[in-house]
This record gives structure tokens, C-alpha cells and sequence, in this order.
């Protein structure tokens, strides 16, 4: 019976997503039409049982007229724990038009990290105002939370957790876990702590399984290592998880007394987080989410551009030095965006790797050396095979052997100045304690950009002088 | 006692990482002499109780001699699961070092995805010799999951996990993990299986724990909706993870038979992996690792170079058409780059948040039109804001108000073309079932720098011959 459940459960699963892990549009519009009918019975029936990564899904395939409307129509039985999963601009829209006291309500449905990841985005008078609406433990666990910093462990926490006495038995505490309704939904350490909450040690809940019901929770527990400092920066704190492939850890205040537990499930968010932030900054883009405005993703993107503006314009004031040898040979405007631009994508390949190495932790004071050495070899490789065709087609598309060895050479050095700037723009911003991600590229192709001008039209220069031309 | 065990433990923790979170120099030339003096004692006393992970960083802070010297001094009491946490030029230099009869003895310590992720990268002749030397059941599980494709969930699940039949009490369930000791370190979850091992269900360790001794484990179980196929793609596996919040899901064969247990873990070495190949890809990068050789490095980053000097020539013929304009007005050389340099970095952004929001499904059918729409009036609403600083800049350069009002014109253009091309490139190769981040960049720099240089040159030919020049 239980294996027909499970067949019946993915098929359901099946029915919402399609082969392209997308929600199926025939699902979205059944959804939809329910909502224009305000068909309460078919919506409960429909989205009552979606997991909440599921009706995020849903909520983002909604217009946003149909959201606001289905938020409304399913009252109670809508599960807020959604609201952690869609983006931001969507979580604030649909927010934004609820009562305080109806956000409040079910607020205290959630555990204490969804309740805070909605409500540190709300302004000030309306945190306040729900807060207030709370029991007085739930407010002042979730206040407590929400007073920590931005990005910290402390605001990831949960702080619902299972500890227990030392002194207790394995019997006691299993017992206790039997009884007790209040306990989180879901936890794989109960953690053992002194009367004043100081954090003794943890143990797995495998090992309290394992143990006999007589042995003392002293004896099997073990030392906290990776507590957590509730004011530990999130990307730390997943540094720690992924490091020591941890399932949860506690976390303390700065008298070392157990505040909350960070989970797993919250790390990987985190995780993901810093890896999109690391992607969008090396594309040249700020904190952008996908439902911004045309004007919030305008003002992301302009202070890049302006640099770029910057940039540019050194690079065209080095060409119009030369001004006399492109009149003099107009074949070199043509050819000379192509030194930059194969500098520009050999100094981008280096730099991704570094700034990703050093993202990482990978490369360090101990390989930086040999990583150094490795991509100025890289770079006379692939600039002597890159140089050796370019010069022969420049050669023979102008039918001038001269100006193909021209062009070759100053690729040459271009790719050379594109392997050292893309590994030591990035090592020395992270030496200065800049993120290499957000401003390694802009440096690292205006380095290419001028060297590539320089080295050809001087080269060029020279060679028409000799009277080659 | 516990509480001073837990300081001496972060003391220690302290001692081999700086404040930078890199190895520190002392710890590791304190290591290295106690290498140079085959110092076995001290090697074992400092090294012994390192975490597999902290091992893999000393490992990779050493020379490579030292390396090889410290696995053959430690002998049995080196933790081979460190070598999971390394490079694989690294991993494959210890362990081509080692004799195979070594490795055997070494990998039947390990669980069975640590000892799968270590052999999987040795030649078949190797793996077939270090196969031979293990006990038949231990030989049989890693040849199952060496089976398995690369990359798939086969590959990755741990084949240690507790099952028991849906007809045991929770008393029996408890008993039983009390008394067998061959269960894996570390699990969350029991599985629930029929005599054939096909997957009923499982319970949480929580719930276990919770549960009266003489509850039937079927009454206690939840249905498995996310078993998941040996051969799914890791990655596919991983977004399970994810959406899902899970901490370990059933692997199944084909026939729905229970084969191994993926665990949250390796997971998030998945996901850190995935971001890392897209970040690496939209660089310009195949699959490349900090120890690789010149040769490899090379290998991985010629093919991009080679289709951006084609590309390249591609924007230099668009040139070649102005020459006679170029002739007649040398400043338009100096100023074409600036137009097309921006328009590339644009699209760039475009191209960057697009390939991302693919990447986690963000960006779909309900919401593609309204992004391209949106992606259209940043690049006009940026667009107008670069092309009146450009041409204002432009126009008082050269003394020449209509230069300005060229290139400011040709500036939006470009702009526009970089929206279209940065969203509508990624989006065609994603439905043509090609990964957007190997290949979006290059096309999208190719349009920004066709259409910026033909855009400015036909322009300038246009006014030029207006009589304007």
C-alpha cells in the first residue's frame, strides 16, 4: 500500500513539473482559472499539499494580480514557508498586501529562520508593529535574531532546538523527546548544555540510538568543535559546514550560550548565494534579482558601465597617438582590435580561474608561485600558436609577409601582459582585501585593451619607419 | 572537562589555520622538518588527529616529495580519505606512488563513496587489481557503483545504510542498530524494505526516536517521494537536495531495489562543483584544475582562442569596408573601440544574469517575456545614459559637435543590440539544448562588436558624406 502511495505521490509530482524541470503550464492555467471562479474547495485541494519549494514555484509562474488573489482566497491554509523560496520583489509584493496581523499569525507558524528571512526585509514599523502582535517568547526569539547583522549566522539560525542536562540518562532524554509536542520539526543532534545554557558538547542522534537507555549523556557526547559565534558572517559559517561536512551546528552568543542551530538546508541556500554573487559580480553586475525594476537594474549596472566609459577612452587616446602611421596604413584599424580583443578573452580565461581559486581557498601562498609560473607559460603557449595563425592570415589578407610578423609579435606581448594581469590584478586586490570578483575584469582588460594598441601600432610604427611599408 | 576539551580543540583548530583562513606557514614547515628527519612520532602526534579535510589542505601546502614522503611514513595511520579533499593531479600523484596491494588495505577503511571517488580516476588495469585484493562483498559494492555513468548518483550514494523490514518495532529497530556494529559512521534516516530490497519507506531518526518502543516501523514511515535513479545526473540529484530540503535520499536500480544512500555532503560538493563549471564556462574555461600542467591548462583554453581569432576577423572585415572613411577622418580609429568595448560589456551583464537565472531555473516560460522587455529598456535606459557622456566627451576631444552626435547614435544602437543579444543568445542555446555558459559569450561580443563597429563607421561614412566632416 505504502509503495502504491509512493507511485501515486510522484505521479503527482510529475503532473506540476514537466521533462524540463519547469512547472507545466496546463497546471498553471488550471490554477489560475480556479482563481478568476475564487474556487476556494479546487485551490485548498490543489496547492494544500505542494511542498513549499512547490508553491514558490507556482507563485512565480502566477501573474501578479492571480498571487496577491490566491494568497488571499487560501487564508489560513496558505503556507508561508513559501514566501522563503520566490524572489524578493515577489515576497515583498505579496507581503506588502496582507494585515500585520494577518502576517503575524502565521509568523508564528513558521520556524524562527523563515519567520526572520520574511521579516528582515519589511521595514522597520511594520517588523515592529507584527512583532508585537506575538507571544511574548516567540518576539523575543525572533527579535533577537533580527538584531544580529545582516548575512550572519545569527540571522540563519533556528532556535528551536532539543538540549538536555549531562547528568540526564540516554532513557531520560529519549523519554523526553516522546513527550515534549514543542520540539523542532525536524533535527539530527540534541545538543547538552549547563543550567546557565553554556554549550557542553552534542551528541548525534544516531549515537543516542546506539547507546543503552542507562548510559549517561556525558558519556557519549562530544566536544563542540564548530560552534558557531552568532555573529559569524553566513560564508564563514558555510565554509565551516562544507569543510567539516556538517549536518547542523550550534550556535552561541559571545558568552558562548546556546542561541540556536544552523542547519544544513539553510547552508546550501547560503552556498548557492555566494556563488551567484561571485557569477554576477564577475559579469559586471550588482545585488540583482530577476523580478527588479528597469530602474533598479539600471542603477546595478551603470556605475560598471561609467568605469568601462573610463577605460575606453584611455585605451582611444593611446590610438590616437599614432594617428600618422594609421593614415599612413588604414589596414591597421582594421587589425588592430583583433590584438585586443584575443588579449581581452586569454587575460578573462586566467582571471576566472584565479578569482575562482581564490574564492575557494585554493590557491594560496603555497602554490601561488608555481600558479604564477604556470600562466605566463600558458600564455607564450597559446600566444605563440594564436600569433602564429593571426600572422599568417594578417599576411596573407594584405598580402604583406612584414605586417603579418608585425601582428604577430605584439600578440605575443599581449597575451603575456594578459596572463600576468590576470593573476596579479586579482591576487593583489585580494591582498588588499578588495573582492577580486567585482573589479579583476574592468582592470584586466584595460591592461589588454592598452598594451594590445601600444604594442601593435608602435610595432607598426617602427616597421613603416624602417621603410617596410 | 568537557568545556576545557572543547578550548583545547579550538586552540589546536587555531594553530593550523591564520586569521586568512589559509594552512599556516609554521605548521606546515613544522611539518615538512619532521618530514626532512623521518620523524615518524612527531608525524603521527601532529597529524593523526587532523580532519580528513585539514589533512587535504596540509597535503596541498606541501612539495610534492614531501607529499609522497608523508603518506609512506605514516603508513596505515594515514587517513586515505583525505585524498577526496585535493586536487586530482594531487590525488593521482599519491596514488600512482603507492603499490595497489596498499591501496586495497586502505580503501576497505573508507566508505564506499570516498573509496569510489579514489579509484574511479585510476586506470582500469589499476582498479581492476585493487579490486581483486578486496573481500568479495566490499569488491562487489564498489564494482556496483563504478558501473555506474560518471557523474551520476550511482557514482556518488554511500552503500553503507540501515534497513529493516516494515514489520519490525521500533524496540527491534533499536535494538538491532545497538548491537551491529557494521553500520555506517554517520546516517539519518532508516529504510524501510521488502525481502527483495525493493524501498517501502523511511523514517527520520527523529521520528524513530520519538516513537513508542512497540510501534511497527510501517505505521511510523513516510512514503520515499524522492528516491532517486542510480543513473540520475548528480546535478539533477543535487537540485533534489535542494528544492527539497532533504538530508539523505534512497538511491534505486531500475527495479526499484534500495542500492545506496546519497547524503547531504556529497551533495554540497555537487553544488560548489556545478557553480564552479559555469562560473569556469562563461570564463572562457573547460574543465580545469589549479594543479593542472602548461600543457593541459593550454589544451583546456586554445579552443575558445581560436574561435574569438575568427570572430576577431569577423569585426576586422566590417572595418576594412570604412577604410576610405577612416582615411578621410583618423580620429573615428581611435573612438570605434569605445562604442563596440561598451556594448560588449553590456551584453555581458545581460548575457551573465540570463545564463545564471537558466542555470537555476529561474528564468522560464512564465517569465521570459517580461525580462526580455525589461532587458530592452535597461540597454535603451543605459544606452542614453553612456551615449550623452560619450558624446559630450567625444565632442569636445575632437572640437566637433556632429562627431559626438555620430557616435552618441551609434552608443544607443549598440546598447540595444547587446540587450537583444546578451538575453536572446543564452535563451536560443538553452532551447536548442546546448549549455548557455560555454558559448553565450563569444556570440554576444561578436554582435556588440560587429554592430558597434558598423553601427559608428556607417554613420560617420553617412554624415561625412553629408559634407558634415
Amino acid at each position: 500500500m505504502q509503495v502504491e502511495g509512493q507511485h501515486q505521490d510522484d505521479q503527482f509530482h510529475a503532473d506540476i513539473y514537466g521533462e524540463d524541470g519547469v512547472i507545466r503550464a496546463a497546471f498553471v492555467a488550471h490554477i489560475g482559472a480556479a482563481i478568476a471562479d475564487r474556487d476556494t474547495l479546487t485551490l485548498k485541494h490543489e496547492v494544500g499539499d505542494l511542498h513549499q519549494s512547490e508553491l514558490g514555484d507556482l507563485l512565480e509562474a502566477l501573474l501578479p494580480d492571480q498571487r496577491r488573489a490566491l494568497v488571499d482566497l487560501l487564508g489560513t491554509d496558505f503556507d508561508f514557508s513559501a514566501l522563503t523560496e520566490v524572489d524578493e520583489a515577489i515576497r515583498l509584493d505579496i507581503v506588502d498586501n496582507l494585515p500585520n496581523a494577518q502576517i503575524a499569525q502565521a509568523v508564528q507558524e513558521l520556524d524562527s529562520d523563515d519567520a526572520v528571512y520574511i521579516l528582515e526585509d519589511l521595514d522597520q514599523e511594520d517588523q515592529d508593529e507584527i512583532l508585537s502582535q506575538l507571544p511574548f517568547t516567540e518576539r523575543i526569539r525572533l527579535r533577537r535574531a533580527l538584531d544580529y547583522p545582516e548575512e550572519s549566522a545569527g540571522r540563519r539560525m533556528q532556535t528551536e532546538f532539543v538540549a538536555v542536562p549531562p547528568f540526564w540518562t540516554v532513557g531520560q532524554t529519549i523519554d523526553y523527546m516522546r513527550d515534549d509536542t514543542d520540539l523542532p520539526d525536524r533535527f539530527s543532534e540534541i545538543f547538552v548544555i549547563d543550567p546557565t545554557f553554556k554549550l557542553l558538547g552534542a551528541i548525534g542522534l544516531d549515537q543516542v540510538l546506539r547507546a543503552k537507555r542507562a548510559v549517561k549523556v556525558e558519556e557519549i557526547m562530544h566536544e563542540t568543535r564548530h560552534a558557531i559565534p552568532a555573529t559569524m558572517d553566513q560564508e564563514e559559517a558555510a565554509r565551516e559546514f562544507e569543510q567539516y561536512d556538517l549536518l547542523s551546528a550550534a550556535v552561541v552568543d559571545e558568552n558562548e550560550r546556546l542561541v540556536g542551530v544552523l542547519t544544513i538546508d539553510d547552508v546550501v541556500d547560503v552556498i548557492q548565494q555566494e556563488a551567484e554573487e561571485d557569477l554576477l559580480r564577475m559579469g559586471g553586475v550588482g545585488d540583482e534579482e530577476l523580478s527588479d525594476t528597469v530602474a533598479a537594474t539600471s542603477r546595478s549596472r551603470v556605475p560598471w558601465l561609467l568605469v568601462n566609459l573610463c577605460t575606453a577612452f584611455l585605451s582611444a587616446s593611446v590610438i590616437s597617438l599614432f594617428g600618422a602611421t594609421i593614415e599612413e596604413m588604414v589596414a591597421l584599424a582594421a587589425l588592430m582590435p583583433i590584438v585586443a580583443s584575443l588579449g581581452g578573452n586569454a587575460g578573462t580565461q586566467t582571471m576566472t580561474v584565479t578569482v575562482r581559486a581564490l574564492a575557494t581557498r585554493d590557491l594560496d601562498i603555497y602554490n601561488a608561485g608555481r600558479v604564477i609560473r604556470r600562466e605566463v607559460l600558458v600564455g607564450l603557449l597559446n600566444g605563440a600558436i594564436i600569433a602564429t595563425l593571426l600572422g599568417l592570415v594578417a599576411g596573407l589578407w594584405f598580402h604583406n609577409i612584414d605586417l603579418g610578423l608585425v601582428i604577430a609579435a605584439a600578440m605575443i606581448v599581449n597575451m603575456l601582459a594578459a596572463s600576468l594581469g590576470g593573476i596579479l590584478i586579482p591576487l593583489f586586490l585580494d591582498k588588499l582585501g578588495a573582492d577580486p570578483a567585482i573589479s579583476s575584469s574592468i582592470f584586466t582588460t584595460m591592461i589588454t585593451d592598452v598594451i594590445g594598441f601600444l604594442a601593435f601600432l608602435s610595432f607598426a610604427t617602427w616597421w613603416l619607419h624602417l621603410g617596410g611599408g
